[in-house]
């Protein structure tokens, strides 16, 4: 896919500083490194919320900081992990003696490192830090046993854990609750996507694998991670159901549940096409009488310039739906 | 550009059903035809804002129907014009005696249609309508003369002018008044795009041109229209100096000039290219001494899933800024 960049070596340090351009009233920088991204709001005694993660995914992570989300998130390079330091620069930026909650997606670099950032912030800042690793991708692995660490990767659906454990924050719970709000969100979301196109990392140039022309990968993960079946493109209404059988025996979620769905496109695919999928979800979902609360359709979490979509969805409670009416202000999501 | 769709025939039907059952609480349509979409938020006494146009520019231009913004928009197949009797049918529905401004796009098509839509509701239905015609790109043709007819087309600038037209309305000027801001605001309004990639029109199923694999084509319309070079892909700090030489030299913007700048993604490109745009841009006009009031990044007005970039400047005086300024809730723009 051709790019309008510069070096690409530069990449994500140019975006970096035309985002800081942009929204100057709500994100801003710490320790004169522009991977360590804070709130330009942060809030005294409220419990701060970070995150980390490679860039190439827009707006996952970094466009969730602001009012009623995030507070700090440490970027890295496309598909890479910041480092352990720069997660600890955002938790002593973001610290307002309350803790500090970590929410990210299940990779081992990010796990790796933000354990280190959370043990530094611990032992030489005295500062708590408490980490919930979201695991949302259902075509990643099977599901967990109890107790048992999970092995799913971390994809779109991490927006619903930020939002409601943002709102939590929000209310100025204490981090032991914003943390079990947020366990309570990842526990009860799941998300399957599709892949149309592959994408390119700009350093590389070139894409790390490729999809035939007329076909698609069922799962695929948001760095091109193999999905569970390849094939023929099928009718959006076919992809629609296969991804949805597989989320709702996941949970499982069942006749008279409610939900919260997100229809996330992945990059090239457009909006047109998002809600012909959102249209199927509906009547699938009517059929199950899954009742759905809210959908929440467009780009949320990307995978650089992919065609393809994802579908999460959030069984809720009458707390979940709380904060996830709750009003927010970030660079990327208001309401 | 492989597609999640069903029948390419029923893409614009099922994207809209998808649309009503995502945004319940702020559209519907009227006359029992999807393509008729109101508002669902109908404030007695205010002036009517009614647009329309071609499918295929999502978030343009159904998405801007809502709080502040438009009341209603008929909505057309894929690049084609819907027909008078469909904006008919919103003028109708949105009226409530203080009249009906029209805003839209500079097409052939949209202007026989929408005047015939304003003749038949003065004549059958004894309701005042005003139009404004937008034409921004001035790739598309040169300056027109002064009371000339402009031969520009209309592409993402309109988002300026429904902005301010509808924060007007907002504030319940009469019908008059809200026309005089909206041609403000459309006659302070540049915008010029880069392509990389074609797009493909469902129902014909292949792209319409074609863009060589390490070329761009800048000035390309929002529908294919041929733009003004075609050339080998540049540098983005380049293109984008391109874009504004002569965005900058058509209105003049000036040294002590005020604007909003949307950098708008027509598609495939990801928002992590287009702040590398919106970096380039803050540089090039501090380096006129023209000042940035806001940014606004994201995809405002797509053509299906071409790759590539518009930017628009709106030169702002206090009344446009306080306008700007408004807030506005729709299913794809809120402040």
């Amino acid at each position: 896919m051709k790019k309008i960049i510069n070096k690409p070596e530069n990449y994500v340090k140019e975006m970096l500083e035309g985002l800081y351009i942009a929204h100057p009233d709500l994100i801003t920088y710490t320790a004169d490194d522009l991977h360590c991204l804070v709130t330009a709001n942060k809030r005294e005694g409220k419990v701060g919320l970070a995150t980390g993660g490679g860039s190439g995914h827009l707006p996952l992570f970094l466009g969730y900081v602001g009012k009623g989300m995030l507070d700090g998130c440490s970027v890295g390079d496309v598909f890479q992990s910041p480092s352990a330091e720069q997660m600890l620069a955002v938790t002593k930026a973001i610290d307002s003696g309350a803790g500090v909650l970590y929410i990210y997606g299940n990779y081992n670099g990010d796990i790796f490192n933000f354990d280190m950032a959370a043990e530094m912030a611990d032992f030489e800042e005295n500062i708590q830090v408490l980490s919930v690793v979201a695991g949302d991708d259902v075509a990643s692995a099977g599901p967990s046993a109890p107790g048992e660490k999970s092995t799913r990767r971390g994809v779109a659906g991490i927006f619903f854990v930020f939002k409601c454990a943002g709102a939590a924050a929000d209310k100025m719970l204490p981090l032991e609750e914003v943390k079990r709000i947020a366990e309570k969100a990842a526990a009860n979301v799941r998300t399957m996507g599709v892949a149309l196109t592959p994408c390119t990392v700009p350093r590389v140039g070139k894409p790390g694998f490729s999809i035939g022309e007329d076909e698609m990968e069922i799962g695929m993960g948001i760095h091109g991670e193999a999905g569970i079946r390849h094939g023929k493109i099928e009718p959006a209404d076919q992809i629609t159901d296969e991804m949805l059988d597989k989320i709702i025996t996941d949970l499982p979620y069942t006749a008279g549940n409610e939900v919260d769905v997100l229809v996330n496109g992945l990059g090239a695919t457009p909006l047109d096409e998002q809600y012909i999928v959102t249209r199927r979800i509906s009547m699938y979902l009517a059929e199950k009488n899954i009742k759905v609360h809210r959908f929440y359709v467009g780009e949320y979490a990307t995978a650089i310039e992919m065609a393809g979509i994802s579908i999460s969805v959030l069984k809720l409670d009458a707390e979940l739906k709380a904060l996830m009416e709750a009003p927010a202000c970030t660079p990327f999501f208001r309401q």
